[in-house]
């Protein structure tokens, strides 16, 4: 298997982006990455969406994307796993550089999630949960996250104030990013007074609907040696996993399995321990998700996630920061491209290039990508060499 | 690069499975795959799938087959490419085993499109199109094909008793497979008279719409070798390209550049001329597809498919057999499927297990599988070795 690195990154302002289509912002994303890597070689494209139908009426994205690129021709590939896409999108690029079928990849993640109404959004977005037995009688992703925050609290003593200082710190760092949609601090008091959305959740334990799209290019280590440009970034870990979709189907709800299991295959991969891991952008759909997820990861103790994170531990200045970008809640989760903007951040923090957000000693990063509630999952370890 | 061989294949009884659901009947083509191979090894899981968000309201194919399928926590990907999902999905899992990522990897395409109106079909069908630029505007599939087809006859002087005849091989074909739809034949002057869609093309031009699935596993050559059960296959070629995804954007719409240039890359991987081939499977959606897509592949010169196919080149006793299984016309199109049965048919003929529509001689197969009007295109070269 062949090493890869990435040699460019690239994403636009993410928000509602109104005047622009699909189309527009995922190629303005890629244009920003070729940019910055200093290159237009591109073998394939390998595109994470996860609903362009639902939210669009447009699939084929394989098709459509390096056509209103300029890159018709180009042989490429569509991969979808919900709101994990992105992340799935970078795997499947790797897989093309490390098979040696490319020597060049361009992973473009991206979602235009604002041109439909909100229930219409909510539907799309409850096709990544089982539509026959969790969909259909009325569950929608808030609710199932409920359930794990509700479980969470009762089986560990998790609390409100634990929940509301995730929204609280991302808020702060994404504060300080200027692609986040909604780039300012929010208050312990406003997280805990905002709108109830399914018991315990309220409106500021949510990452929002979002426009957006995020690129980054591929390629052998070789190569990326030649280019000097940036320092030198390799994909050194690679962890997928699948689960249950159903909520119902899991043995215990407040433990994520499945990012357990990726987060340790791709340790193993990079042969690392947690304990190596400088920092993470993890997959913070709600609050009580980006708790769970530090536990499955083992950046803290099962039940330590709250009290850990209200301590201080993950920020910025933390002794694990995670999410320095500001994660889903602040920055934004168009859900297809949010994985790929995972590893646009980690890339800009070991290059430290991140202004006034980059962590200091950023040496090895961690990226995880979620699926649904946790039906599948994709961690990354990258590292600087 | 590892080289890759397919041990295992399966596919159900095509049709309108009105008792069955989406997992369920990608789970039975998995079984009956792992049945053919003799073994249950599946380091990750591949699914073809073009919109189970339109059809089924259901995306996170990743999460929930290897769930229902009993695989729960193997890595797994969903990839499409409008119809070219399944050939996408066989090239996915190649990359798989060939990378080292995988050693055991299965293919699954799959798409249940009956569950919703016809109306609602042909909007998710035109899905493939230009959202924007085409389908907006009113434009079908057939729509689409039948302009290719008037451009064609205006051309090169097609005629309809060459477009039909593409049906009568097909379905000649075809009811000698009982994995088929419409495993029955037809004659001329049926298909001349079958009811008109979009002038020139009538029903009978048309392939139906299907719920089915189909699945291959892919291993190394190494590990295919040991196992012993059934002639060694090896996938020696692939090829995968895009073009614009409005027909308007073409230079010539009678030419399908993007199976040219997939065949090319395929042959050049197989280090293979198109006249090494014995025989294929191509994506004949449509009578005019068939027609058009033999001439980009080279079987036969530009203008000359519709003669060639009138003549009897392209017939199961031909010079080169041409949709052995019936094709999409007879044996149905379940979009997401249709390029992964295209291998199974492919390497049941290598194995010469195909019965009475066995072809002789079959030693090099070539499969097309196409997505849209012509915006994708997966070709894959398989040898018996």
């Amino acid at each position: 298997m062949r090493e890869v690195a990435i040699i460019g990154i690239g994403m636009n302002k993410w928000g509602e982006l109104w005047e622009k289509s699909l189309r527009d912002i995922a190629v303005e994303a890629a244009l920003l990455c070729l940019d910055d890597a200093g290159t237009d070689k591109i073998d394939s494209i390998v595109i994470g969406n996860m609903s362009g139908g639902l939210f669009n009426g447009q699939e084929h994205l394989a098709s459509l994307i390096p056509d209103y690129l300029g890159r018709r021709y180009t042989p490429s590939t569509r991969v979808e796993s919900a709101c994990a896409s992105g992340g799935l999108a970078i795997r499947t690029a790797f897989l093309e550089v490390a098979s040696g079928m490319s020597d060049y990849a361009l992973a473009i993640g991206v979602e235009k999630m604002n041109d439909i109404s909100g229930g219409e959004a909510t539907y799309a977005l409850a096709s990544a949960a089982d539509r026959d037995y969790e969909a259909f009688h009325g569950v929608t992703f808030p609710g199932l996250y409920a359930m794990i925050a509700r479980a969470h609290m009762q089986k560990y003593g998790t609390t409100r104030e634990q929940l509301a200082q995730v929204a609280v710190k991302n808020h702060y760092n994404g504060s300080m990013n200027p692609h986040a949609q909604f780039p300012y601090q929010v208050t312990l008091e406003q997280v805990l007074t905002s709108t109830l959305v399914a018991d315990p959740l309220r409106l500021l334990d949510c990452s929002p609907i979002t426009d957006g799209a995020a690129a980054v290019l591929l390629t052998t280590v070789e190569n990326a040696k030649k280019l000097k440009n940036h320092p030198l970034v390799v994909i050194s870990g690679i962890g997928l996993a699948s689960d249950t979709i159903a909520l119902s189907h899991r043995e215990d709800i407040t433990k994520l399995k499945v990012v357990e299991l990726a987060g340790q295959r791709a340790l193993k991969m990079a042969n690392k321990t947690i304990k190596d891991i400088n920092f993470a952008e993890v997959h913070d759909c709600f609050t009580i998700a980006e708790i769970a997820v530090i536990e499955a990861l083992g950046i803290v103790e099962h039940g330590q996630g709250g009290p850990a994170t209200l301590a201080g531990k993950t920020a910025l200045n933390g002794d694990f920061p995670v999410n320095p970008s500001g994660g889903l809640k602040s920055k934004g989760h168009p859900v297809g491209a949010t994985g790929v903007a995972q590893i646009v951040e980690t890339v800009s923090q070991l290059r430290r290039t991140s202004g006034k957000r980059q962590i200091k000693n950023a040496k090895i990063g961690l990226t995880q990508n979620m699926g649904g509630s946790g039906g599948s999952c994709v961690v990354h370890i990258l590292e600087t060499k």
